[in-house]
């Protein structure tokens, strides 16, 4: 079958992937899925893999299959699987976990002690099928199409876990301001509205990206190159800030805007990285201010999104590309040219 | 009466204060209460305000009387006053607070709008009398004397509140680090003894630290000089981490130290200050791992640490000293000179 | 000034009140504070009280004005009172808290230990003018009309707080039911539906009642007279049950729905009286179920709640009725024959 | 091998169950595990099970091999399992979950939508071996006796599971009432001065059992029969009343005892069973006050608890019995007559 896969890291991006063939998946284990891959969202942890950005924090071998945010319909299943059968669309939580640990237990997936991270660790779904297991999977309800959805598998899901960080902490009346309205930031937007009713403030240079917030649920959008933001959300919470700050870009820029806008006791949730945070600690102390990083999610929070979706709660901005394409989409997400979410359909 | 007075900021402790005439607060609010301190303990935060660290966080005029960690008898109390009376031996909460605005009323004291806090931003408590108000003092029970619980005030307090944050994730089994066995860390030991079955490991420089570090209850204790603390963790969490990290210091290096000693999800509370904190995003999102600014506690608070001390279940070390010797004080305290804490005896 | 005075308990509705001439009040102490009311709605509660319901609860002694949900303009404040002053448009908590024991430090102003209910166990609002205090008011934003929120001082705050410990449990797709859709469950409704992404099935044995459920979020609808509620929700849910339930009728039949309508774990929130709960203690242990009392609600919650009002969240459904109209509506309630919420005018 | 079966419910303990020859379990299936069974604490349940008190809430078919609290050394393990080996010893979790329902992703063991329930709806542990699996097992410490800590699979894990949600709610200063200080009722005592700094009030009928919970940390007891419960915690609380109330009993007249007793807010854990929960629904109203069931626990509780134990935080009280005496036992414990917990060992 095809494989976009990686060979060596580069900064280069119209070179990343070479689509290669290489052998099918097969369900040899008790407990495997296989799934013809219908849709997988090309992510900004993508490029960063490229770059090799990831080889600090986990294994990863070279070449490697990208591609981690993936949807499709089970074509194999392993002896022992009995909650999906072939021919069931399913979207797939990114990482394969080992249901004993104590973390699996706490449902802390990405705590799993025993995890499998296909397209990061193992290969993914950039490709025309991908291996994954039973504890991975999660059946689609009637008229939810794969390839609109995949990106939820990863996109979604973080800005879900992030949000729903958020929203045990956030009251009527508080305001929650989200940083970079992009693939993840437009679903946060979006989860923020459904699960809570706190006023959205979103951030985010580009006038699309506002307008896009705007529709989704936002009831103010401020230019940080032109705006004066701590100002503007001063006057919007008389003089108290912000509740909770949702941090989609982690760059040293916006990082450094948390404790201007937060109120007191705020937290800002770190989800995009790539910058720094750099802070007195005299800062943290006097405003009891928190930078809380966040890593996608759990299976049963992207069982929760499925319902957002299936309510009509969450829309994707999606375009589709060829796994021919796919080195065009790195390179137009590295020049912030993608709008919404990129899916490669093999 | 007389007042231990700071005239200018200077970084030579020797120096710090003065001690001067002025006229004895009285009790003109009706909410007011006058205090004739009996203990005020010397703070790690008293050097910061005497080298000027807290003009960019609160609104600040000298000349002022420092002392923000008081007990004391009440002598005088405004027309309202109800909860105490003449003759009362109280502690006095670090801050005066309104009651009426919001934050005051989800217990948020160090939150209040039209918060007052002797010490920084009015006159404290190195003198004969402090100008408090109602909801600001907590009787104290039979048998606590003033003079030894006054640093609870504020460096017990301090200690509690990050304590009750990191008790609410700990679990049986679960490890917490302690870094820094001084005025505010062999608090925070007895009190997570207390209220978790964490297993406790405390990291301090000094041999003398470490040792009251494990008669307070720390099964283990490392010299972050000579041991390899991450691997020391990682040994006896079998390779998890430590779930929660307690930073009484705050500095460069014990801020750095978090990520490498984290479980997944762990928090690293920082309470002191005098560093910064400085990590890639990336690092916070692999580990979901959190920086949280602490800051000092709630009235609530103070009485629930009041009830640990009636219980017998946390004893303070302190060494007394008289509001003359009060530059010494400061100098040993810059010189790591003081064990536990210092109270100063007007 | 005229004030609807309970002299007599009685079961005889149309005898309930009397309109007397009494005293205007006035602002003697310092934190006091003169509402002239300007709507003041009839609750269920005021049934219970003219029937003597609340003699085994609280302190009361006749000749009682009654109402104790109430809005109005600000007439006169005392010495001390900074946040409101006098011509501004208020909502009134339904308590009087004094602001310095524990349980207002805490945030539970209905714990308070020096507490006084007006129309409970002091002068209530079915009056010209109202004393309350300045803890207990809320200014409210421009555009809203104190006749049209009054209702919300009591009933709405009751439905918030119990609606807001539910949605701490409710993630999207899980279930929440609602019992009784009249003065509390409509607003019920409409909290549940901003601040969670909930299904939300409503009960009701009258069809207008639950026409309106269905307008204001309710996604299915059943009268418990004729449909099998179990089953239904059974169905809706895949054999899971309800996650919660919101019981604004607290009668022997809806109590008793709860452990067969709802999830393990399920939390059945018991909001109205006036039947029994009443189980085998093996019922609860078998299904980790628990009834959960709830009562009226936080100062800061009525903060919230007017911030869904303003936000356009939550509408109320109320009929005015002039002070002298008040037996009327005394008994139309006690034959639900009132649609929404009374609203008495002085 | 043999096993002590119930034929049919009935009354009379001593003719409970009867030792049959039955065959062997095998660990046939790929997550099976097979545990030489070393001790099988007998719980009430057992007795309420042989009264058929359970057939309206579970599954069971006859003839059943009872015992869900065991412990023992693995003798078998299917082709998947990884965790554990023969030899091993391991404490079995009560119940066999499957890993992938939603409950289980939550660490909600107890609601598994696939949930086999050894002792209760499959044979249990009173027997020479036992069949479970994978996911019910857990590694025993060096030194700990698989004999010794068997009743921790159930009285352990029930009395850790309700402690743990009350000490979620309790703060040092307040008071924590156990009624009860039978098998569960002793551990609870201990998990609470483990995990808390509540003052512990325990309740019971029997000065050995009074003693006992005095020996194990609590403050205070009384003997319902004749002290006035309700006056005395309202003294010793300053007319507050307790915060918590843990309830190992379940009857009539515990339940009754809660609201008498218990601070606005406070939960009344209903852990034991037998009786019945009976009050107005203005009672719960009133005082803010709930009933929560609560049933075993989490596999990770079993975890902590057993974390605990091998601090030495938590001790049993046990009594050995051949399995032969297995009636006796069960007799012995309808009369009140056995002191901490029976283990059969085979």
């Amino acid at each position: 079958m095809r494989a976009a896969r990686l060979h060596a890291y580069t900064e280069e991006m119209s070179e990343a992937l070479s689509i290669d063939d290489v052998p099918r998946p097969t369900a040899d284990g008790p407990d495997d899925v296989v799934v013809e891959v219908q849709g997988a969202g090309w992510c900004q942890t993508d490029n960063h893999v490229v770059e090799g950005m990831w080889t600090d924090y986990v294994p990863q071998e070279l070449p490697l299959t990208l591609g981690h945010e993936n949807a499709g319909r089970v074509v194999a299943v392993g002896e022992n699987v009995e909650t999906v059968a072939e021919g069931q669309p399913v979207i797939c939580h990114p990482v394969r976990t080992c249901g004993v640990c104590r973390p699996c237990r706490q449902g802390e997936d990405m705590y799993c002690e025993n995890v499998a991270f296909p397209g990061l660790t193992h290969d993914g779904g950039f490709a025309d099928s991908l291996l994954t297991n039973e504890r991975a999977v999660i059946p689609l309800p009637d008229g939810v199409d794969p390839t609109d959805i995949a990106p939820h598998a990863d996109a979604g899901i973080t800005a879900y876990h992030a949000v729903k960080k958020a929203t045990a902490e956030l009251n009527p009346g508080d305001t929650a301001v989200v940083i970079g309205v992009g693939g993840l930031g437009h679903i946060g937007i979006q989860c923020l509205d459904a699960m809570s009713a706190a006023d959205i403030v979103a951030l985010d240079l580009k006038p699309s990206a506002r307008d896009l917030a705007a529709n989704l649920g936002a009831r103010h959008t401020f230019d940080p190159a032109t705006d004066d933001v701590p100002a503007e959300i001063e006057a919007l919470t008389d003089g108290t800030g912000a509740a909770q700050v949702l941090d989609f870009v982690g760059a040293d820029e916006t990082t450094a805007l948390g404790p201007d806008i937060a109120a007191p006791g705020a937290d800002h949730h770190v989800v995009g990285y790539g910058g720094h945070v750099h802070q007195p600690s005299q800062t943290l102390v006097d405003g009891e201010f928190g930078y809380r990083g966040t890593l996608v999610g759990h299976y049963t929070e992207l069982q929760e999104l499925v319902a957002l979706v299936d309510r009509g709660d969450v829309d994707l901005h999606t375009t589709r590309y060829d796994l021919a394409e796919i080195n065009t989409v790195a390179e137009k997400l590295e020049h912030g040219e993608i709008d919404g979410r990129a899916v490669i359909t093999p």
